[in-house]
């Protein structure tokens, strides 16, 4: 799940993600990483957005690996599958706007209620514990924040709520690239039969 | 260094990097993978793209990151500026495009012949030796194919230059997610000192 700190939450301009959109290319990018192989779709992987932007926040976007379609890796594409999810009006529950698309109106906690039931909750943050020490499941879920990170008032409510602290602890990396190494170290656990 | 077997060599339409740009939006993921980190850039890594598409093959492109200015991660920034570097008049030396953007006239051959002098050259394919038990020096550089992976007239030369082959054994990934974690193994040895 990646919180979105200026993510719009309206209508934006397919040529202006990193700028008007509020860094839109972070959510293209994060969604992409989760959700690709070479060729193929994670099927058993869901991604879940929180949008905090202008002009109707919060907004929670949630995309079901084993449903999508017509989805490419470019940001462009991933953008408009977005774009469109934000037309749709939104309630408390979610509502499908393209195949594997949906969209919701929750508040962190809310969406953090519902994620919590599903899977086993990890807050990714650099003091956390190294990932690669950590007993991971294969029902993981990971929060990331986008290039602002995450305030400190949600940031209590995670806390809260997640299983525990994990961390990437080799650099300060986008959170695109954190969600190939967390794939790539729970890949490395199903592979070795941990 | 990664192989663009349709990238374009001219201009092209950054509204449509994956169509008519000969999934152009590979190589800008790949130069974004390579180095970008969070707020930074890896400033002591160089990228090479070796574009095969039409109208005016091949030409080789080399980021520097220790010079590059005005670079986004976003596919549409990095799609402008080598869109930038293809209206450059190539000869058989670098050219500086815009600051840290260098364009050439190189056949894979020559193209090598200038790597294998500066690094140690590795080719990254799924029947490699796992990247986990290889050793690696500082002075690493990998070479990947983009989505149709690499035709084997280049494999021959490649496998004759570089010094081996190494896998990601995990997953079939994407040329991008394979820089990520290529880089994530590196910096794993380099902070437990091996």
């Amino acid at each position: 799940m990646v919180i979105g700190n200026k993510a719009v939450t309206g209508k934006f301009n397919l040529n202006d993600l990193p700028g008007s959109a509020g860094r839109m290319d972070i959510m293209c990018r994060c969604i992409a990483s989760a959700l690709f192989l070479s060729h193929d779709v994670r099927r058993d992987v869901e991604v879940y957005l929180l949008l905090l932007g202008p002009p109707d926040p919060p907004k929670a976007v949630r995309v079901v690996g084993g449903e999508v379609k017509y989805m490419a890796p470019d940001e462009r594409n991933i953008g408009g599958i977005l774009s469109k999810a934000l037309t749709v009006k939104v309630d408390k529950s979610w509502r499908e706007s393209t195949p594997g698309v949906y969209v919701a109106r929750k508040t962190l906690e809310e969406l953090l209620d519902d994620l919590v039931k599903k899977y086993e909750v990890y807050y990714l943050r650099e003091d956390g514990m190294d990932i690669r020490e950590v007993e991971l499941g294969e029902n993981s879920l990971f929060i990331l924040g986008d290039h602002i990170g995450v305030r400190e008032d949600m940031e209590a409510i995670i806390e809260e709520k997640c299983k525990g602290i994990v961390s990437i602890p080799t650099r300060k990396l986008q959170a695109d690239h954190c969600i190939v190494i967390a794939h790539y170290e729970l890949d490395r656990r199903e592979r070795e039969g941990v």
